[in-house]
């Protein structure tokens, strides 16, 4: 399967440039022709070089051509050195695709502090532009090229109907889990062939990344290059999308979709994760405070690593929901495990406790918090924490 | 050595009620004499039984004979019948001592959510009232029975000279480490002979805990039974202590000092701790600002696990400060390990990877930030996260 490929006019590539070792650390996306391009990007004080360079193309308003990405070194905390090199792999790649110098994204994940190798950096984009032209569909290599601690590459594709045409969706993105020993987690992408409007793009990924993206913890670290990128380069022949037109809900709906997989597939491939737990906050003063619910339980390392020992330890949900800042009556939370009440009116259901556990034990469960004050509801997609979450972050040594 | 027994006309004990086994689980503290009495308690909006009743007498401004303490279940989410159970909790220890009834305060620690087995309680509250005076000086004893997953007792003692008389303080605390499945970490009692004004001793526990017990981080999680309390008898034969007695100061820096000692032996006995480590935050736009790096970063899972590791990966700390919601300039941030300068201006400082492993590498050390903005700051006793917490947090089952 190739995802982020496959929509018209897309190509993609992944090789090996040398940053580190013999692995894949070097991805480029490129569009035959000028897409629209809408991002949204860590709000971490500190930022990757790269970040800030696209967030200054993205103010300009600039179209995009290509987005080249490395991973192994995030060129984060390298001062003006790291703000050269990411506006250098861009302009070069511009340079060797005969592209416009502004129509050239970039990304980089990995480890903070260390400078760029650029003489490989610069072999690599040299070779990369060259060979993404060989390459029919090789967006799957382009998804191994970006991944870090993932386990496997994580792609999605998709189509709908817009104006009777076919439009074609791709996507990929690497994951939580964080690098070597750094942080530069979620990298996402999304191509498509609809014809969008710019502005209209940018207000669909905002919608969306609130939705699907911002909804998902491992860890609780936000690192500083996040970033989701689409692309939207018109070869479908749609008349241009924006919010009047009559088929705009189906593309945002088939963007969430998107995201809303790649989010997900995070999450399962987080680091040493054993559980996936989606957990569901009702009945809230807001959606605001449903939302701090949600976040305290799915932060609280007693609660992951409880799921992860299969225990149906509602007592550290509870306890999580009175200190998350949200309004509460204990005497009202009702939670359930699954369709199992385990607690009513803040007291313990009795007699469930087989029940609770052979929902533990499953791969995937739901843990739905109704704390009956209002409607404010919130929804975060969460996991366990086991043993190898701390191996794996413990046993590198910078 | 006895901690909470050592001030004039106090007594302690600790015995097995046979709460869930055989183990110490019944702890007492008795004044011979009415004495002030001040407390702090959990801000989670979950609250135990036995807390609500004691901020109820709190409130009405009764001195204290007696404080009665169990471990091994923390009666909380129990409904009314948690409410009346810690009420009556109370007043049986009362009415066995020949005490007011309003003079007991009572405190529960252990699992949730399961009623307390008032017949066992009871029978344990018979014993310990009557042989608490058949043993002197034995707070050693009830250090251990308020232990949970502690390792080990946590007791201190001082004397000061106030109004040329000889003051004592004795003190025990239960830590950090959420019991057996749950919550109910801390309890920490300061017992002294000192007269204190009521309302003072209210000032100086509050301004205490500020500076100590809130400025530690295990988890991160806050249960629903933290409890710190300071019974002040009177017996030293001082002038009144309050706010313009002229040696004030000199007893609030000794309430300091053993607050300060228990809230880090709390830490150094954290569940699956290997590493003691302060973090110092300096530089901040104001100490608020300046508590939320310190916090950030001691609740970072990624920086925890480094730690574990004998990493010095000061990317995940700069990282954490970043999105901590602090004021920060990357360019303007140093990091310290110990005294050796890691990060300068936001830069690695080359060269120093083997000192930095060095301090790493000890029990106890201090990392130090300077945002170089203003003058606020914040220091905070953490510890690192290891297998042996997840462990100890997965493996029970309910």
């Amino acid at each position: 399967m190739s995802g982020i490929s496959t929509p018209r006019g897309f190509g993609a590539l992944g090789i090996n440039a040398g940053i580190k070792n013999d692995a894949l650390d070097m991805a480029l996306i490129y569009s035959e022709v000028e897409a629209s391009i809408a991002a949204v990007f860590t709000t971490n004080k500190i930022k990757g070089a790269p970040v800030k360079y696209c967030m200054s193309l993205l103010e300009r308003g600039e179209t995009a051509r290509a987005i080249i990405i490395n991973s192994k070194n995030a060129n984060a905390c390298n001062g003006e050195q790291g703000n050269s090199d990411a506006k250098r792999m861009a302009e070069f790649t511009a340079e060797c695709l005969r592209v416009p110098d502004t129509s050239v994204y970039v990304c980089s994940t990995g480890v903070i502090g260390v400078p760029l190798p650029m003489d490989k950096v610069e072999r690599g984009i040299k070779s990369i532009t060259r060979e993404i032209f060989e390459c029919e569909d090789c967006g799957a290599i382009a998804a191994k090229a970006i991944m870090t601690t993932d386990t496997r590459p994580k792609e999605f594709t998709k189509t709908v109907v817009i104006d009777g045409k076919r439009v074609k969706i791709g996507a990929m993105v690497k994951g939580v889990g964080m690098i070597e020993p750094n942080m530069a987690t979620m990298l996402a992408y999304i191509t498509t062939d609809a014809n969008v409007d710019r502005a209209a793009l940018q207000d669909c990924i905002e919608d969306v990344t609130a939705k699907t993206f911002n909804r998902i913890s491992v860890d609780g670290d936000q690192s500083c290059n996040d970033s989701f990128f689409i692309m939207a380069n018109g070869l479908a022949g749609n008349k241009e999308l924006n919010l009047q037109h009559k088929d705009w809900q189906i593309f945002v709906d088939a963007i969430h979709e998107t995201a809303l997989y790649l989010a997900k597939e995070l999450v399962r491939d987080g680091e040493g994760v054993t559980k996936f737990v989606e957990i569901v906050v009702k009945g809230a003063e807001s959606n605001a405070d449903a939302g701090l619910v949600a976040r305290a339980i799915g932060n609280s390392l007693l609660v992951k690593t409880s799921w992860f020992g299969n225990d149906p330890n509602w007592g550290r949900i509870i306890d999580a929901a009175g200190y998350s800042g949200a309004e509460l009556v204990e005497e009202k939370v009702d939670i359930f495990y699954g369709s199992i009440e385990c607690v009513k009116g803040g007291m313990v259901v009795a007699g469930k406790l087989a029940e609770l556990e052979a929902i533990m034990r499953q791969d995937e469960f739901v843990i739905t918090i109704d704390l009956n004050i209002s409607d404010g509801e919130y929804n975060l997609y969460t996991c366990d924490c086991s043993y190898e979450y701390v191996k794996i972050n413990a046993e590198y040594t910078t």
